[in-house]
């Protein structure tokens, strides 16, 4: 009786009878459709509101994340940040008009969460492809070593200040401390670089400065993680581990520009033969994705491969074109990433009425200045003749974004934090995430009075 | 000890430690890419050495499938075909080199699987959101009456001859020759779709009326499969649930296109409006999915949603220039869906070694004649005084592609099929699949030839 007017789909999933649940499978293709659609709306409406009000777009895209997420109206929640079924309103959608049992709720829940979760990381992947393919080789290589300045005083200036003020002014021990020194360090380099792109800044000697210590600090980011996780776990360092992190890091991003070079030519040949569609556009992200893929088995992770491919594809007469036919596929791909990063952050950590917020708010407060502060000066750090805007250089750096998140929840995860610090790095995290993007177009805006400040302070030192 | 080398996206999702598993998170999104990769380099060559060969490329798709899938190289295998984690190449490669345990396997497979498919029906999707888009629903109007005679006689020759033969010469019982008359009558407007698009014939009348004809085929195929499965399932048919299906399919393509009329102004003024990027693209897939979500929950197709979709958004001035944007989405997007396709095919069932394959190819035989006799003959049944390509639009409605093996699983999940009717519908929708592209490109080739041989038949009768 029960298949009458199933659709196929279901049926199809159920081929040969294996299928643990047969019935969840298009209830699963539903549930991402309706979170695509959710997803949508907010990117859309938040982003343009954002432009309204002259702010970076990408940040409309965090806050309507955290409209349609746990935080708000519960459209979109995921199971690793504590959300069951019953918490999803897609969940809700799909049990009154697709007939979702109560049983298979769970199920189905985890299984298109899974999917708009992948979805999400997919789309930060073609995100840093495509910025990528919009930075250039040798520019990056010109700025390198000022970005890596920028990259380690960002890295060293937070982590030591971070970690000696938790344990001078709040007397926290030390292991707690460091671990909270250490995800003041991070970089989130997805919405450093969307709003570089948005502000037309990218190719610009400070856009390509920060987007090189972005990357330096991502793989800075991974090895500092390494080592507090191990310490964290068993009171010292694993140094084989982190001698094999530091050489096939270094190794994975030389190794792919150069080879790169080679492989440039054999790219444009490929895809000049190829006569069926997609002749770009497939050999293209194929290289991408195999880079992603080598970079997330080589403990790395996913978006500096991605990165690596743009970074090599950009070198090629393919370029423009190939541009143009990443633009869409990042438009309906990106905006998955922003708003779930926004979905996942709970703004209860922020209310007061809890005397564990209190404490966290607190500690908060300072780990604020340490990340703001400790982020800002490494645009002072860069050397050279050449004028640049310093101010933009080290705002560049202050949003922690999901990197940030990363440690909060490792944190967790060991039982290192307690209560009030994990809210305090929770908080740090969105506040220096959701503060960088109109800091940022303001310092680029007030580009010239920037520099005259930057000139005050050179002639007071 | 273990954390460190560890990717932060593993630690991000293990936020709040939650996740029953933290390990599999970032072997999941491996998994995707892995499995992705294999996917495009599959289509290229399938596509490429297919174009070479003056065949249209999604054959070679479809062959490439065949060739990584279930029958060959086991690198895209799908857990709703029987297979397990240990079957799956990408799981030992996820294994070898990405530290993936055996015990997480099942879990990782199971869920880049899922992820894997998903993507390959949110590329059917867009195919057909595409497909929509190259339709003109005022041609489509004009040929509608046409096009509803070729999917009622391509519905009804097929199901009474293949019923009636299986009875009378094979001597089977009713119900089992029922079911696969009935697994007769469905075409894949997928494969077809996708044929006349690359032979540059979607336009034309006989483009126009297959299109037609396989969307109503597929309406059409629904309310076919409710009713055998009911008479399988409970020996008679349920005919409140026959007609709420019969109400809803026709109310949800005629109220769409309908209301689309309305909607097709503010989707315009909406697009000149947003300013931020994804400003068309986003829209369109906002509508596309919220369609297709809607068909779903109706228990039709979500891609008759997504049809109905671009069908309205082919009315409106934004028309060409959403083609151009939707083109790289495509070509990403629809190879996923023809290779998963073939690589769900199981070409065991072609082995003669096994008695029940022999028996099966006997069967398989006399289903294979009347499927293409009984579809071909629908050109035929075109009224009218304009010319048409008759054995184009007979020969645009053999495949019966993944619909096909849609009725080959549900026989095999209520037990009415045995081995041999099972391996022989297997056997006629492999062939119907992979033999109606060749000949639709041969029928609209040898145009001058066929017309001649049509004005022959007709002057005979």
């Amino acid at each position: 009786m029960f298949l009458i007017g199933l659709s196929p789909d279901i049926v199809y999933h159920s081929l040969l009878a294996t299928e643990p649940n047969p019935e969840a499978a298009p209830l699963v293709l539903a549930g991402v459709l309706v979170s695509l659609v959710f997803i949508y709306l907010a990117s859309k409406l938040g982003g343009e509101l954002s432009q309204l009000a002259n702010l970076p777009p990408v940040l409309g895209e965090l806050v309507g994340g955290v409209i349609v997420g746990v935080s708000a109206l519960h459209l979109l929640v995921f199971p690793e940040t504590g959300a069951v079924a019953g918490d999803s309103v897609v969940v809700t959608i799909l049990q009154q008009i697709a007939g979702l049992s109560p049983e298979s709720s769970s199920e189905v829940f985890a299984s298109f969460s899974e999917v708009v979760s992948v979805l999400a990381e997919l789309g930060v992947i073609i995100l840093l492809f495509e910025i990528g393919l919009e930075s250039d080789l040798r520019e990056l290589q010109k700025v390198g070593s000022r970005a890596a300045i920028v990259a380690v005083v960002g890295v060293v200036v937070p982590f030591v200040a971070g970690t000696a003020g938790l344990m001078l002014i709040f007397g926290m021990p030390t292991i707690p401390a460091v671990f909270a020194g250490a995800a003041l360090t991070a970089t989130s380099i997805g919405i450093t670089s969307k709003v570089l792109s948005e502000l037309g800044q990218l190719k610009s000697t400070e856009g390509q400065i920060i987007v090189g210590a972005a990357v330096i600090d991502d793989v800075l980011g991974i090895i500092v993680l390494a080592v507090v996780a191990s310490l964290a776990k068993t009171g010292e360092v694993d140094v084989t581990n982190l001698i094999y992190l530091i050489i096939s890091a270094t190794a994975f991003l030389l190794g792919s520009i150069f080879l790169g070079k080679f492989f440039n030519k054999s790219f444009v040949a490929i895809a000049e033969k190829l006569q069926t569609r997609g002749n770009l556009v497939i050999p293209a992200l194929t290289f991408a994705f195999s880079m992603a893929f080598l970079a997330n088995v080589i403990h790395l992770e996913a978006i500096l491969g991605a990165f690596a491919a743009g970074l090599v594809l950009d070198e090629t007469d393919k370029r423009k074109e190939l541009d143009q036919q990443i633009l869409p596929i990042a438009d309906i791909l990106v905006p998955i990433f922003f708003v779930s990063v926004g979905a996942r952050v709970d703004l209860s950590v922020l209310n007061p009425t809890s005397a564990v917020n209190r404490q966290g708010l607190v500690i908060a407060a300072f780990l604020i200045v340490v990340a703001i502060i400790g982020k800002v000066i490494t645009g002072w750090a860069v050397f050279g003749k050449e004028k640049v805007n310093r101010l933009a250089i080290g705002i560049g750096m202050i949003p922690r974004g999901e990197v940030g998140l990363v440690f909060a929840g490792i944190g967790a995860a060991s039982g290192v934090l307690d209560k009030p610090l994990q809210a305090a790095i929770i908080i740090m995290v969105i506040l220096t995430t959701f503060i960088a993007p109109p800091l940022l177009r303001f310092a680029f805006q007030g580009e010239e009075e920037a520099d005259k400040a930057d000139l005050a302070t050179a002639n007071n030192q």
